[in-house]
């Protein structure tokens, strides 16, 4: 269900997430409602995180959460109930306590692109929600991750 | 806007919330998503909890939530997007540990009922989740409240 | 991802629908929110009548709908982050214009029971809201599923 | 509820809409979930349309509805449960098709801003999507505020 076709495995290439589209997700213009692309593309970099061995709740259990600081979304062509959807993660950027990733949501059938979207999210203390390194394993992994990539590239803040 | 035409202090009588219906309720059908009741009937209880000097936040602060145990719910006619509704919160029963509440959804405009549940909330610990005694304030309150109704009802489980 | 672990083809048994816990699922009591049950019971029903060869959206392409008409359901215990769970839905009885279904939502970790429902869905015109017949299709799949149950029931209302 | 302390009749100036955060709005982080600031901004635009008289449903049966096309957001601080918002919808460019908005969420207690967006929205025909020329009327106010604006910008795409 929230799997995927991507080898397992903590190589973090190209990842994508098949979404169906329910009747919740719709509005009464017989689209899919805006904010539920965020929901998808969120649902999507948590699959990327798993993947990567590392669980949110977990995660909230050793007082670490994350919250996205910025986002920003193109909304291309509307989805429609029934339709099959990918959404992808790419993590693009990265610096001590933040991650960046471009994200695309395309509907399977035709291929059609629907949305894309660069988001921002920061690991915060769940108590103070003040900023916070990212877990050592998951930061370890992002660096070679954006190493690895051809355009490589790393900050830090 | 979340507040009411009711009287403030703590009277407990018939408590309703209006609330305005947006894209965001409804679905492809045209109509107010059904699981949205819920949601209505959820912030017509909080506003009603709020309106006897109760507040959830500070609840959780204090290791206290509240859990849906069970409801049943009927639907009787659609909603509509810019709808004006009201939704009232009647507590017709309590124990020690829980609130049993009759709830309606009726549009403003022509008074038309749209649905009518029976809602039974308990009392929990928030990081067990095992059932607790309800704050000392808000059980004196039911109790008082239950007594004054015409067809009171009180429980000990 | 919406798929499942059933047999294809036009078989009626036993249906369920695995469904990950998302953080947009979950509410500041740590839990996921109780009506976020009624969403995932209503993607195991979806799945279901398209697992019969029936999609929502040619449904409403030809003007038919389908609304709850009534719900009851029981909160057994928390689900929460992460959790993988399965939903299930089980069409218990059916009429000319409606069907009903025992639905039960499971956690697949530790096998346990979170939240069973009986729910009432009935088929509608689009446009006017008014009931009208299930499509022929459909009705006839109905009718034999009901019938090949050792308890079946049929009604005509 | 939706009311707003604004001046009724149809001037533009700053609208905002009081908002109530409720227990659905919040995650297991405890704070409010990213994707509900989109709910929010929808309903502060829906009620300053709504101030300029024009309803969404009415444009639905005739055949107009609205979409964003594109967004920006940046969260700065987290909303908790009970907090009282403030959600800004403030008009800063409109072309034949699409009007765009500065918008903000403002925490009421403390005055503290939690986000702030610019929003695109355009004018489609419900049944093909396609973009069409705002309704008359709203078009008509929209250049009128937009002129009698200190820093007035009017585009014709």
């Amino acid at each position: 269900m929230t799997g995927s076709s991507n080898e397992p495995g903590p190589t973090l290439e190209a990842y994508f997430l098949p979404i169906r589209v329910y009747i919740e997700d719709t509005d009464a213009g017989g689209i899919v409602f805006h904010a539920k692309y965020l929901h998808y593309m969120e649902r999507a970099r948590t699959e990327w995180v798993r993947h990567c061995g590392v669980g949110l709740r977990s995660g909230l259990s050793e007082n670490i959460s994350y919250v996205v600081q910025k986002l920003a979304i193109h909304y291309v062509a509307p989805a429609y109930l029934d339709d099959e959807l990918e959404v992808t993660a790419d993590l693009v950027d990265a610096g001590r306590v933040w991650m960046e990733f471009d994200q695309a949501v395309t509907r399977k059938g035709d291929g059609r692109p629907l949305a894309r979207a660069t988001v921002r999210v920061a690991c915060v203390a769940l108590d103070s929600g003040r900023p916070r390194r990212l877990p050592e394993d998951l930061g370890q992994l992002l660096l070679q991750h954006l190493a690895s990539k051809p355009t490589s590239q790393q900050h830090q803040e």
